[in-house]
């Protein structure tokens, strides 16, 4: 299921509006076929992983998929249930179930009654992989990451706003390539007006992964960005799977005070600034022990002389 | 020589009023001995590691030295380049020419007058093993760390003051550690009155290794409290070859603007505050360019939930 949790990583964002799904299948101890979402949600990956076997060839194998079939027939393709009904595989494993109320137990239901094995996981790294999926149908709101670039001391910037550079080229390389894997930008009003950010992925080949631009802000939309007045507005976009906030400190910190964030970024320069501008204000703590706990170390790395680390929130 | 940089280590700071030393003697490629400075500063690292061997089991061999043997006789032992043109070794490595007015250059003389073949490396690993030393003789300074435990997002207390607690155990236990390599632990007169910190050693077995306590304060000194007014004062500090800076804001500020910070350690917890105390105030960074190429990442390590990083100087 970790592989195939891997494999489904390959369709972030491009399955976009549907969630990314990997699947791999499995006979005599040997992958005899993955797949993964396709661009625009089609083909879903078990489609794209049987369409690699010749007919009747999934007879009898394992098939592992991290979400559960989808079971409603649509105009733009068939269900995968129905698609390994067919298939006869002798087993299904699932990572996990499709909160979809037009699945949600119907694809497992439909593979049992074809006399397939099902087994249901609720595995960490299936769900992982489909965390912004999970948050739209769960929470009805996408997957938010907040990333913040900032020096020792927790400036983001110098008293007089500014903050070209706090980090190196390596980070902000990496920066990029984490925009490329989401599906909308977010920025508060007054980093709009003062930074201008182009909020697109400059990296080569990746041009076109620029996601959609959205502003917390309270003025008139400029063209082509959406505008949300409050931080709860995020479950008003639409086909927002993973929103990624590049601040500034107000926005930062009012999403935190929402408790809607879901993973810290945090690019760390081995500088000191002092009197600057703080990362974050206030986020309405009023006890430090109500501090602890909620954010857990998940990933670390040294991008050239900065540091990166990620942290998960606690649920 | 990493070796004998690794032994010097155990005498710090038992070693006070001297420099940490090691030595090791090395016959046919078999250490044969093992010196360092004894607690109080004697014996020193060579006639520890001579004390080892029969008379005239050193002769023939290489020494390895972090620090140029001493040249002046005192009363309280011979000089070490006496005893090494005594004990007749065939080659005398040196880590780092003792500045010493005392000694510097008349220990290597006086090996060579006695038909020693003497080689002085200014070597970096018995350079950091000596850094307190040769910072009282290079620049009549103890040798300064700054510790700071801070949030995610650079707070050392909530803006009520509460700092109790930012980190975790483990990472204060390692706090006591480090305090027990110390000469003198230094904190601001704000701190001082209001967190009334203990500043002790209070680890099994260390409890004796609790160093001096200084105040940078304009007040009245406490019983038993060294006071300075200014953080050029340490150069008044007698017998401190390392001194640790354990806050708050004002002081860690005051000293990162005179620039007497040789080594910054930062335990960070993953937890966020938002308006609380920021760990550092105005340096009087006029530009953020200036701010770069300052530190460099020497150290890092996660203690519990905590992540320590420790940063030198770049000089």
């Amino acid at each position: 299921m970790a592989a195939a949790s891997r494999l489904a990583a390959r369709s972030r964002p491009a399955s976009r509006p549907n969630p990314a799904v990997g699947c791999i299948i499995v006979e005599d101890e040997r992958v005899i076929a993955r797949g993964w979402t396709q661009e625009g949600g089609r083909p879903h990956a078990e489609a794209h992983a049987l369409n690699q076997l010749e007919k009747g060839g999934a007879q009898g194998a394992s098939v592992y998929v991290t979400l559960e079939p989808c079971a409603h027939r649509s105009e733009r393709g068939p269900a995968c249930a129905d698609l390994l009904a067919e298939a006869k595989p002798a087993r299904v494993v699932i990572g996990v179930s499709d909160p979809d109320p037009r699945t949600a137990g119907d694809g497992v239901e439909r593979l049992k009654s074809a006399g397939i094995a099902v087994d249901v996981l609720d595995d960490a790294a299936a769900r992982e992989s489909l965390a912004g999926y999970l948050s739209t149908k769960e929470r009805d709101r996408p997957f938010v990451t907040l990333k913040i670039a900032m020096s020792l001391d927790g400036c983001i910037a110098m008293a007089d706003g500014t903050s070209q550079w706090i980090t190196g080229e390596e980070a902000r390389a990496h920066v990029h390539s984490q925009r490329a894997r989401q599906d909308a930008i977010l920025v508060g009003g007054g980093t709009w007006r003062t930074d201008k950010p182009r909020l697109d992925v400059r990296l080569p080949g990746l041009e076109d992964r620029s996601p959609r631009r959205v502003l917390l802000s309270r003025g008139f939309p400029p063209d082509g960005v959406k505008v949300i007045n409050e931080p709860e507005g995020i479950s008003g976009l639409e086909d927002v799977q993973y929103l990624y906030i590049e601040g500034g400190a107000g926005t930062s910190s009012s999403f935190l005070a929402a408790d809607l964030v879901d993973r810290l970024e945090i690019y760390r320069a081995p500088i000191v600034i002092g009197e600057g501008k703080r990362a974050i204000g206030d986020i309405g703590l009023e006890d430090l022990s109500d501090a602890h706990g909620r954010w857990r170390l998940v990933e670390q790395r040294q991008l050239g002389s900065d540091h990166f680390a990620a942290y998960s929130r606690v649920t």
